[in-house]
């Protein structure tokens, strides 16, 4: 049993030097909301900046708004406020489309640039856009796709040592068990055997610093209505490495992505820097909530950030350990996300327990409970409650009430 | 010289069976916006509904929305409500991504569906995204681009008799000249040469009644933030012919495409219906708006709004005949859809002095003035007026004044 009692995470939410940031986001009384691995909770400037982009510029300012509210250059002004969460350069990120189109495009150009090999190799688990995605850009490219147990770091090294691996793709924390991946070692090792790399970051941007730069990281895409808060559906993000800018290729030849996209000449010719990556018009409506939200990001410390983070997760695993469910989340701090999973053959009704005492966590078929801590909303005593809630849902078989049986998957 | 007065025209309101519409958009005092055929106004209804999304369904109810407010099913309701608009069954429809990844997933379908054949055939002076998308697809699937000048339809005919077309892809109306292409005699042609045949409606869509089943159209792109108002960069559409739907295999095979997504399974399986041109999450937060702007557009006879489109564009170019500008769109009304287009050399200018005077339109280099008929929230007296300032901008001279002189090319 642990000794970790509600007046000790009260001091450290008096003590934490993110807890300003709650006051930053709209969420409904009474909910301790473990869900923010899947949809981030509402900045509170979001409404008002989606209401002034619609009233506003949309509604009385019309088509100037194109040039004057800056929208047809977001997808870059949006790039660059990320880059420094994903530890890029500001030209080396655009944010427009979805997380499936943009693999699509990094995996193409990728193949493109490394022509002599013609293997995708990807991961066994992976989430499964990651891998019907690759399906398809192995199916138009003519290449081969491989899967690998990509924690098992022997069969990693295996897969990369057979010299055809064109490009290995990669979840950096994995949607379902939490785990993080060695982005630098990974990196360094593909690279080593010839392969360039592709960085999924949906389940770790804004939930810890990421240094795409620093890894010799090629490629990336992450979304931005996880723990970054922008909104369901908001758009997603590509990086590229400024090394690949001048000879990447993606298919999506869309006019945004266009050199002089106002010329509207018949051929075409790609843009500078990772503007390449755009195709077509972008939501600006929703882009105006990713806009809310990164303005705020501006002000986070990562290394702070990471250190709540590792110290939320730490606690409800300890405090959790009292329910008895198995911890599919690695137990070593740097080997997990923000993020922990539990087994439980009764897992759905579990979280339906909880959800009905206002803890929302998920549920992933077959068994698994997946709670995200999200740090700039999250404190200690709400990790106590939520903690508490699980042992008690559990300990007293409240779970297995009929009310609680599964009935319909949610998303 | 004309013998129209501005009474008349007031009369016409008057008899206006469309005339109500106008109340459900929200315009900018003193203007007269003829840009709806690039950014369509603001329809009411659409800050409440977009309020209601962000505030309600993410801020208070947020990840139980995805099934309680319909979020996942978005892009098949809005598809079957938008399906009316171009003459298809509901499940023929989807709406999400842009129209260029739209376009790109159709191209390859219909090159997958006739694989006897290699050439993408398109037309010379095609919008720019058309044209580019077209070489990205050509490229990656190994085709061969062909262009043609579809207004010349000796010269169509000519290309298709080659026997080696696999798909030809059209603008329905020309974002341009304004001109109307004969939907169900060019879709004839191309299906007795062997070919299929894609419309891009996004100068059509909301302008004209459609008919795309009745024409035996194969498939369909089309864009949501013109006629159809939902907002800057709002989701794309896909048609896709019920006939095609089994055998139909596009790229970007993400997991909202999947036949049973929340299997996670570790294959791709296309789903059923237009589902399966679908790909990754779309921004609800811009689906919002379009949603207003469909529910507005259930209540429309797209008969009536021909007929004043017609009666709109008829007028302009005879009010405007005394400027003494060359008319770029086809003369004859069943040629054009709802914009008229002008040519000067001073034709930047011009628009900056019709601006100047409230009367919004837009310029294409080298010398074309654009200027498209709304007919929902634009009125007989409107098109008087703004015919008015045209003839007194250039009879005047005042566009000379250097106030209006070329500065920066608007989108």
């Amino acid at each position: 049993m642990t000794s970790i009692t509600r007046p000790d995470c009260v001091r450290r939410d008096d003590e934490d030097p993110l807890a300003a940031f709650r006051q930053e986001f709209l969420l409904p009384e009474g909910v301790i909301y473990l869900d923010g691995n899947s949809l981030g909770a509402l900045p509170a400037a979001a409404p008002g900046r989606i209401a002034r982009t619609v009233e506003h510029e949309w509604g009385e300012r019309l088509i100037a708004s194109w040039n004057d509210a800056g929208w047809w250059d977001k997808p870059r002004t949006l790039g660059a406020k990320l880059a420094p969460l994903v530890g890029a350069a500001p030209q080396e990120v655009v944010v427009g489309d979805g997380t499936s189109a943009n693999l699509f495009k990094v995996l193409v150009a990728a193949l493109r640039l490394n022509p002599e090999r013609h293997v995708v190799l990807g991961e066994k688990g992976n989430f499964s856009t990651d891998l019907y995605i690759t399906e398809g850009v192995a199916e138009i490219m003519g290449a081969v796709e491989r899967r690998v147990e990509v924690d098992n770091r022997a069969a990693l090294a295996g897969a990369l040592a057979a010299g055809d691996v064109a490009v290995l793709l990669l979840s950096h924390v994995d949607y379902r068990t939490g785990a993080l991946r060695d982005m630098a070692g990974i990196t360094r090792l593909a690279h080593a055997n010839g392969a360039l790399v592709v960085w999924d970051l949906c389940h770790s941007v804004g939930a810890l610093p990421i240094e795409l730069a620093d890894r010799g990281v090629d490629f990336a895409v992450g979304c931005t209505y996880k723990y970054l808060n922008a909104g369901p559906g908001a758009p997603a993000f590509v990086f590229a490495a400024q090394r690949h800018h001048a000879a990447a290729r993606q298919p999506l030849t869309g006019w945004h992505g266009h050199a002089r996209p106002f010329d509207f000449s018949s051929g075409y010719a790609p843009a500078e820097g990772a503007s390449r990556f755009l195709s077509g018009s972008q939501p600006v409506v929703a882009a105006a909530a990713l806009e809310a939200s990164l303005d705020l990001w501006q002000r986070v410390d990562l290394r702070l950030l990471r250190e709540k983070s590792v110290a939320l997760t730490e606690l409800f695993i300890e405090l959790t350990r009292a329910a008895g469910l198995d911890l599919l989340t690695p137990r070593a701090a740097d080997r997990r996300g923000s993020q922990v999973a539990l087994r439980h053959p009764g897992g759905y009704a579990i979280v339906q327990a909880l959800i009905a005492r206002g803890v929302v966590g998920d549920f992933r078929a077959p068994d698994v409970l997946r709670f995200g801590f999200a740090p700039l909303y999250l404190g200690y005593a709400d990790v106590f409650d939520a903690a508490a809630a699980l042992v008690d849902v559990v300990g007293s078989g409240q779970w297995r009430d009929p009310r609680f049986a599964a009935a319909k998957a949610v998303t």
